[in-house]
């Protein structure tokens, strides 16, 4: 039924009509090369003539790149998977190559994605979100197509990824509530599954166990990594009255901790820091806004990316079990006013 | 300097190994071909030994089509753009497409990183932002690239798009200010050269001239897109004060009057509604935030993403300069608590 695309010019048609070799016309399109000025012109008039491109893809087949790089995010609905993809697309750009975008909004699905992605002539594969089957590292490994994990890890540590210090995280937040007097603690936990929740929920938690708060204190209820279910399931344990409440709340990610800023101020009419202090953990910019001012630790969102883009360009390291990194680099806290600061020491 | 990446195997390879045809291969990789389930176990056993996937790209090469499509987005820290790319990536993904994503951040650059996108084998070309030079379109024409326009038009329509009824938001936000009594205005304008503030701004005025307001009682100022610049310069409008106050402020995108609804609060210490009335336009999540609650008219952009994979569906039509479609969407209005609200009529 469709029609077939005119057929693009090649090298070859615009050698012919602008009287140079083929090898001219690819000088002609690469920075630095020595041509002729006269020759370039040439070249460049019979291309314009023709509508010819040089074809990226088609000139990576004899250097095996094609300047595509898969990158899979989990739901976009979550400003730091958003934010993430952004600072790929700009970042990979920088160097000359593309994002090729998957979303994976169902863990399920994630599987089935990746697949998809390694239909396409990628570099590379990033996986921001998305459970890793051994059946898909095979298939990558057998194409030899490599994978870095961003914002996620495998215990076994046998893909290359980087990672923010998600445990260090944790204990950092513990830290700032328990020095600011808290003592009734409640978490409100993402995907169980993913190791981002899971260490942040364990550097907390071990922090203030070390500190002699006893484990009845650390309560725990889920917030399903939304701002919606957060919302909601943190303004039903605060009307549940049968318990005490919390006096601190820590949301393992940004988008969680607006949704609970939100249900306390807004559903419950509690001041926060006063009635009870909150904060989360990625640094998106939504909590950054003045309405919001939500005590967090940030991600090094570029830092990572720049990392992974390193990982790439050594590409032969990433097949080489031996030469495999996982990096994890610090996040940075940023006081917000949503646990109250300690007084500053006099100099 | 870099190594080959391994041959990925081929339908031949998978075919000898199988004991079966080379179409048999192809059939049992297409759903709902006939193929004996022998036969296609066979195939699947083969292909999963040899690591083999079906290239996509290489089967496009008889359909001559690669299912990529170009989408090219402006500056991602405006929360408008990053909504949109995340509509385009799930929605284009259910119908089997990828999104390839080019970013431009400034202007000036457009032309370059559309003329990168017609380096990749993408179907089509989708342009969210960048100014379209008349020799890009040649370009793309010569090679049979088609190019859709989404929340921006040419006058001239002769590009092939979607955009949201600009005109009419402006107005409707008008009216919203009018009726609840404003009468000197501040419109916090975006980039001028851009169709979509011009025509925001042209409606706002038009619909307030036509009510008699003076055209001195319309001021203008310039946010520049961006949070932080409209924060400034409001509050830099405000301070000065040698001219009475605005009582009403459009800001023509929501992320500038997100910044002018934090300079008014936070800087100014002003109420809002109560000494200022404000509202914006796009309808980004942000906004809806209960911190925020921003009156806004919301693009439908799910609906123009669906607009946009029509057009894309159709073409043929896109290279027939008399079948050639400019859509216009009307947005809907999301009465915030930014604007007053007209007392309810009773039925």
């Amino acid at each position: 039924m469709a029609k077939k695309r005119p057929t693009r010019a090649t090298s070859h048609d615009v050698a012919r009509l602008a009287g140079v070799s083929q090898a001219a016309v690819s000088r002609a399109f690469s920075a630095g090369s020595s041509i002729s000025k006269d020759k370039r012109e040439r070249v460049l008039k019979a291309a314009h003539e023709l509508h010819y491109v040089p074809n990226k893809l088609a000139s990576s087949l004899s250097t095996a790149r094609s300047n595509m790089v898969a990158v899979i995010v989990g739901n976009l609905n979550n400003p730091f998977y958003s934010e993430s993809l952004q600072a790929f697309v700009t970042g990979f750009q920088e160097s000359g190559r593309q994002v090729l975008a998957f979303s994976v909004t169902d863990a399920a699905d994630g599987d089935e994605v990746v697949q998809q992605a390694v239909y396409y002539p990628v570099d590379a594969i990033v996986v921001t979100a998305a459970p890793l089957s051994s059946k898909l590292l095979k298939i990558s490994a057998g194409l030899g197509i490599p994978i870095v994990m961003f914002n996620r890890h495998l215990d076994s540590n046998r893909i290359a990824g980087v990672h923010c210090d998600n445990r260090g995280a944790g204990a950092r937040i513990a830290e700032a509530m328990h020095s600011a007097g808290a003592e009734r603690f409640l978490i409100v936990r993402g995907d169980p599954e993913g190791s981002t929740s899971r260490d942040r929920v364990e550097g907390f938690r071990t922090y203030l166990l070390a500190r002699g708060v006893p484990p009845t204190g650390i309560e725990e209820i889920d917030g399903a990594s939304s701002y919606g279910a957060s919302r909601d399931s943190l303004r039903a344990r605060f009307r549940a009255g049968d318990r005490p409440r919390p006096d601190a709340i820590y949301a393992v990610s940004d988008i969680m901790a607006l949704g609970c800023l939100d249900a306390l101020r807004t559903d419950l009419g509690l001041r926060v820091p006063g009635d009870v202090m909150l904060a989360g953990s990625d640094g998106i910019r939504q909590g950054r806004l003045s309405a919001y001012d939500l005590t967090t630790i940030r991600q090094p969102i570029e830092q990572m990316v720049a990392t992974t883009l390193q990982m790439l360009e050594s590409a032969e390291d990433l097949k080489n079990p031996d030469m495999i990194q996982v990096l994890e680099l610090p996040g940075e806290f940023i006081p917000g006013s949503t646990v109250p600061r300690p007084p500053r020491d006099k100099p």
